[in-house]
């Protein structure tokens, strides 16, 4: 995108290149960022190695390039190994904690290089090799079940193929949904698979990105043998927590402790070290994780409010295999729509989930919840909307009997019916 | 419900009744509570004056009628007026507050005589007069937006004639929608209009209900001018929350401190006295209220997920009037989905919410947000979703022009886009 002056300055070197920048006897390296379309021509702008981004007039300066852009060279033999460590696995997939150089362009850009990835984990390469492997590269709104089931198999093979743990970086929108996801389907799983992200590119002096990513390397080493999220726990960079992957949610659109345990308290947190708080599945390092990727995508999710249409229900009703319906309160619905509720649970299995985000669906309480029991709904119990979603496909996936699937959608699998007896927290 | 020896026993004595119980000499005095289909003939069930639940056996007791139910008589002539006071309307609703004697049949009794609010409020009615009126009695997830213009008519009445204030007595399932929809519908409001509930029946000994409504009353003869809703502000019942009606939500299923403000601290607190925190419209006693119930109840609201399928967009663009979407992060949709955006936006106004719950739409920091800009998606800022929905009815109520929509959603009208430095508070 440079032009005019500076392209003829710049000859071969392109943004993204490592240069070298001679300014009145001053010395600066960095990144060459691309230029913003309105920009002049004759200035240019790198990217320093603290982070920060630098102009310069390009006839103030001389430039040298150090090494072209390597972002797409992603090949795991250029990784130098130590025999002597252990190997994380860190699979790339897109989004925010992927996006380096073209932030400002907003083109995302899987800037994942080796270097890049272990000179943001200075500490961490002291005691860990580290295997990074760029999957896919989306921004995690487009992520579909499809994805969800590559990624599961590739954990999969990194665990069993020796990886200590997995780190999975993955943009923030769709995180949740996708840990939810993995929880399901890595079964027999007993070491860590820790998802990622991060709220601030790593291009801003704000961003998260390597305190996260360093946290998750640390957790995918632990004694953990679960499916966890692991992101800022404050605004200041104190820690991070660790979320157990089938009950957090993404509670805030930008800031960097959006995330957060829904019901339950953290499962653990790390600064200097890994403190966990509550129960969790221990790592056992000889078990075989085995991926059951049986998914029905075809389910749908539908909010209740006040002016809901009878309408849009048979339209779930006929069009999907399956319906979440995000009740109000403990999880009802106007009474107006029961009858073709009825219709609907004949054909279909209709989960009742609640649009507080916390909190339990419980319809033993009010006559509108004994009436859906009545009429064949499913209560969702400690499930937030995006689980019960996420289980219904996984259910609709192993069998059409809606008996046996209404079986499936009340039992435990993976956490995310808690015993009522751990629910404790509020807003936290 | 009563068969058998017991109802032969009871005569003319119904359920709801009160009465007086003879038993060893120890007289109760409480309501004759509905006893439950498995029960046996030969006990009854008395809910004492203290709210507990009390079982005799008949043939230990002897039983006296004091006075019959008289939940149904609501005329306000039965009030003792006290001409000194100021008065307050009580607007009953339906929901858990007005429910108190047939709880355990799961039947909703709108248990609201003048009698029973006075007994619940016994400091409150030295300083005030109370004009009940049942109004409707309806579970709150059957209200509509054609109860929403019920009530705001009622309550320009009610305020036009002398009321220093209105408390609605309202179900918690979709109260903040009603709060929602009244703080547009009312105009030049500069009294109290304070909307209440309760999440545990007053027949139950942790009920809310009375310390909430007799904290809604203070409010409704406070300094204060505009749509708010007091609850419970913890589990203690220490005090009370006052939230602004435009941004607060039910936030848990079940606790008695479900109801929490979003995005900006609540305005107050009520415990022996009221605390304002924050900045809040004042009373103006001789300015009268206008009612604008231009509300189109023809929009839709749907939520983003991985999965979600483009028939489903297809098939609201072509049956509503306008559109909710609850995107992820800062505002995003799947990419696929563009073209049925574009398709959508040129028929219909379609609004971006988050459903992260906390913090903003923000549609300029990735290519995602600038792409769908451009399709002409309107942002829905620091609106929840609910609060989007209504603004949107409220505005298609008002003008066809999509340009002329746009600016009404994106312009701030009673708070429900606040000034940026103004919002500081997440999971409070």
């Amino acid at each position: 995108m440079y032009r005019g002056k500076a392209k003829t300055f710049l000859g071969d070197i392109q943004p993204g290149d490592k240069v070298q920048i001679n300014q009145n006897k001053k010395i600066f390296q960095g990144f060459l960022m691309p230029r913003s379309e309105l920009g002049d021509d004759k200035h240019l702008v790198i990217k320093l190695n603290n982070g920060y981004n630098m102009g310069f007039e390009i006839k103030d300066i001389t430039i040298k390039l150090i090494s072209k852009k390597d972002s797409q060279r992603l090949t795991e033999d250029e990784l130098p190994i130590d025999k002597n460590k252990k190997f994380v696995s860190i699979i790339g997939t897109g989004g925010t904690i992927a996006s380096k150089i073209d932030y400002n362009t907003g083109a995302v850009h899987p800037a994942f290089s080796v270097t890049e990835l272990t000179n943001a984990l200075p500490e961490i390469k002291e005691f860990v090799n580290i295997k990074p492997k760029l999957l896919f590269n989306v921004l995690s709104e487009n992520m579909t079940p499809q994805h969800w089931k590559d990624l599961a198999v590739e954990c999969a093979k990194q665990l069993n193929t020796g990886a200590t743990g997995v780190v999975i970086a993955h943009g923030t929108d769709t995180l949740s949904y996708t840990a939810a996801a993995l929880s399901f389907m890595l079964k027999n799983l007993y070491k860590p698979v820790v998802l990622v992200g991060s709220q601030r590119s790593s291009d801003r002096p704000s961003s998260d990105a390597a305190m996260n990513l360093s946290a998750a390397v640390k957790v995918a080493t632990s004694s953990l043998g679960e499916v966890v999220v692991v992101m800022h726990g404050s605004l200041e960079d104190k820690s991070c927590l660790i979320h157990r992957g089938i009950n957090v949610r993404k509670m805030h659109s930008s800031r960097r402790d959006a995330f957060r345990s829904i019901n339950s308290p953290p499962i653990g947190e790390v600064d200097n070290r890994i403190t966990f708080h509550g129960n969790y599945r221990m790592r056992e390092d000889n078990k075989k994780v085995i991926v059951d990727d049986r998914f029905e995508p075809n389910v749908g999710l539908v909010k209740i409010h006040p002016g809901f249409k009878k309408n849009l229900l048979k339209y779930f009703v006929d069009n999907y295999r399956g319906l979440i319906i995000e009740g109000t309160g403990l999880g009802h619905i106007p009474s107006y729509l029961f009858d073709e509720i009825k219709r609907g649970c004949s054909k279909i299995p209709i989960v009742i989930t609640s649009q507080t985000i916390y909190g339990r669906v419980d319809l033993k309480v009010y006559s509108t919840g004994r009436n859906l029991l009545g009429l064949g709904i499913i209560p969702g119990k400690w499930m937030s909307s995006e689980v019960a979603l996420i289980k219904l496909m996984y259910a609709l996936g192993h069998t059409n009997d809606l008996d046996e699937i209404s079986k499936i959608m009340l039992k435990n699998i993976t956490g995310e019916i808690p015993d009522s007896s751990c629910v404790n927290s509020f807003l936290m």
